[in-house]
């Protein structure tokens, strides 16, 4: 049976690429998407969301606006990443499908209370902050949903400090909010795990040949990533980080991984927003510990569900 | 005209005295009350709100719950100040009126919107979780509000450590969020105000010769509050902090404020929590500075107002 | 018999006075001036202590050079209240006594060793730099000093930020070192206090009474620190800090103080520098407690004594 | 020519092979030891520190003792690895030398002013609390000393917390003081480096074979520290930290560094201690970057260098 995920996202063209594969994927029911500011302004986001939706023919999945800033810091915007639209590169079709009412908060709460207990993943890609503000207007969410796959963070690599990842930084004390929750289990895909996910030429040139608008679409995104990234942030290839959530949810062998206590620094001068995970001592049981941590990539895997999910639409 | 506010409590002794002036001076509106996980658990507090309003006879007031627990911290209840329910020492009526559906923090935003704007006044005598979480989710609700009159922090003053006061502290990121808000303005009525609020035995004597239900009823409230602050605080007579708000708003000359920056401490070891109030200058103008804080209460106008109510509601 | 006195300071108008009252008044005897970066750069502090006691006549008293800089924070230092100078506003005699060799912290150790345990006074007026070290290389100079009373800090009263003293701010560490150490006294000279130690044209006209060149260089001071505080502090009359140690180990009877226990705040983001006094219960007991606090200074008689001091000094 | 140094240690059984590689390499020049409190209670280290030097035969060295505390936390000993006497599992010599006159922090300066610049390295294996003293005491060591090589902290690696070493953790501000320091190069020598210093078996073996008392006095140091390790730490084999830093002054090529900035979080709740290193860019020059940190250990290279050490005492 295909798993049934909220998509909560601030796409961002590794977001564009994990909407696609959530829609193209057999195995995957993406029940709706919710939107966050993070890479760019929430409207930007949200925008950007619904236009994805349109260019994969995903009109039947709803959209939901949420909050446009996290819950104590100021926003930060990744624009020097991903441009001023937040999508920068290729021609966005014009959404059909009206933005859907209701916050994302009430719709994330009303979804997960709606549908059977353990049956909902979540999987977040932005910074976490409608995810935390459902926990505290709803808590019993957290028993309900199934368990959460986020892209965030990462045990020994940083990007937006020395030592944090941009969507835990940007809102910390939501991202603490969701690790510290005891009830529910947490996958971190982190850094470490999405700088392997690079999109090579090799790949790319995988991409082009399907020769659809989609094709072309997500060509002409990862042209301005990796522009992006090799200015601004010394890669040759970039790491395509959010659709690795995706991919593990799909098929779990994509990614190994290994359980460790993750916890979120919220005060450090030089590693707020940090997600200090315990790599010392042997892995914990997972009646001991409800988080696990991201660490190897099956490269080929990875991109052939991609490829695949490309293909499938067209 | 009649101010209409929403009152957003934890009940607590001194939050009941709130509801009563609010319910019974004819210079306030009370559009609804919310409730929030503070003095005690969210359940008790809003049985506790419930429970007033029948025994003040308001049943067409609604009552909305809250959210169970701070944002970020753990909620810390001050059981050893209110007993076990809350509300020690007086019986309550159980209440006719069923609880109103629909979280406090969506009602909030409802009826600050469906409301003229700069009609408003919010009015949060406990944590300021409910109200920190409906900015986040609207943000449109901050231009829309009258003002804030709050009850919490202080200046020279702090009873859940040396410096902080227990609203503030159990929940220093929402006060953070109300307080850093410059698009409202915010008074202050702190501690260094409210313990001037004193229920004397001479105050207490003039309740008692009303004698009427509702005279008894907060009679044995303030009987068990003075033992609280008694054995706990090294007060002699409690102070009655939560009403100084409503009374603020029912005669502003009950209270002498001043203007001056007001910042919450989210870092220090010793002063999180803290309301750090910069009091060095002269008095910033109302365009530089949009709080202010309580400084001097008119002790027999402020007793005069509250015996005024109960002597109404009879 | 006189009060056998360190006194560690960073001259500095007010720090002039007192050396000034720690020369000239009988019941001290001062057995050496050291200097720390604070007010001014530490060689301009040190050539400024030289020159007083050059001025005073005190050439007998030794002047050893301590730290340049905080343990851990940059130094900053008040030129824009001292002037370029450190001591801005009268002409300074050329020292004719050369600087003694050894470092301060050195010379604190060996004075504190080589004298009867319980006989010897710190009286710190800059930042603690000096005594911290100090403490660090000898612990056990801790038990062979009789007290420490220091001019810093502010349990309501700050001025290099809301809550927080210019002496305890710049070197907050150094500050914690001396008030969390359990084994001596330490008296809180703070800014609560010396804000009531002001130079009013009355006591001025009486120092310029005298006549001597002595009151005209205390008086030419004090003009160029009244001109400071008017222009930067929003005073009328500036608050004379330093010597208000001094002249309460002459006469206890000039300051009324309270035992209470006081902690400083190191990582606030406020409050860093804060000393935090817990002022909410009874007094401690000394067993319980070993800081107190300067509450209330007798004006006449502080003023009396820094008058006598001139007259004195001729 | 030799290679003049200064260990300041606080031994500890790698600390004890640190000052036998010291002592016996002819490349090196041990000016002295000074001793921390760190491993064990300083009058412990100290002795431990004689004992060492007795046992090879060095007792020209000079042994001065330092700080028995950190700058601003207190000491926390690590006896759990080094038991009760700071080196359990051998007999100690009865050192024939008295303990040197002078404080370590004194004898630091002394040593460094009265040598040429440029031509003594600081070796710490413990805290890095005298070094911090030595600098503020006496700011001028900085640009004469040739360099600081220090066992401490670790990029990836923690021991003392998930993501902080001992030394580090146990005095952040001292080690804060000496890696902000602009005007001198420090090569942090972690625990990503020394968790490849294992003392394995075979190892071990060959230490064995020497059949020298000082083959005896260090394996059966080994033993203990192995079981220690295996007890507390889930390692099979003990990494003998502190002597990589002598090794790479003997020879460069037994250990692979890289440039990178470091910087001391002391406020992090989670972690307080951790040597933050930035690793995301192409390595910074020289000019920018004064700091460089150790990846990789030639193994075979630094165990014949130890091993050596061991056969040239006897």
């Amino acid at each position: 049976m295909a798993e049934k995920i909220i998509l909560d996202c601030d796409p961002g063209h590794d977001d564009a690429v994990a909407i696609l594969l959530a829609v193209a994927n057999p195995n995957i029911d993406l029940l709706g998407v919710t939107t966050v500011g993070g890479n760019a302004a929430l409207e930007k986001c949200t925008y950007n969301a619904r236009a994805c939706l349109q260019q994969y023919g995903a009109t039947d999945v709803p959209v939901h606006a949420g909050c446009d800033r996290p819950l104590v810091h100021p926003l930060e915007v990744a624009d020097y990443v991903h441009g001023e639209t937040g999508l920068d590169g290729a021609e966005l079709p014009v959404p059909t499908r009206p933005l859907d009412k209701g916050h994302a908060v009430n719709w994330i709460i009303d979804t997960i209370m709606n549908n059977e207990p353990g049956t909902i993943t979540l999987v977040p890609t932005g910074p976490l902050t409608n995810i935390a503000m459902a926990m505290r207007m709803e808590p019993r969410i957290v028993e309900r949903v199934k368990q959460v796959v986020l892209m965030g963070g990462g045990y020994h690599t940083g990007n937006w400090s020395a030592v944090a990842e941009f969507n835990v930084k940007t809102d910390p004390e939501a991202a603490h909010i969701v690790f510290a929750e005891k009830g529910w289990k947490v996958t971190m895909i982190g850094l470490d795990l999405t700088h392997q996910a690079l999109c090579t030429p090799a790949v790319q040139g995988r991409i082009d040949e399907i020769g659809t608008p989609t094709a072309k679409f997500v060509s002409e995104l990862m042209d301005f990533f990796r522009k992006s990234y090799q200015d601004a942030e010394e890669f040759t290839d970039p790491p395509v980080h959010d659709p690795c959530t995706v991919a593990y949810l799909i098929d779990p062998s994509v990614i190994t991984t290994r359980r460790a206590p993750v916890e979120v620094e919220l005060r450090g001068d030089l590693t707020v927003g940090m997600t200090v995970a315990d790599l010392r001592g042997l892995e914990p049981s997972p009646e001991e510990c409800n988080t696990q941590v991201a660490v190897k990539l099956d490269f080929d895997k990875f991109w052939n569900l991609v490829i695949d999910a490309v293909k499938r639409i067209g």
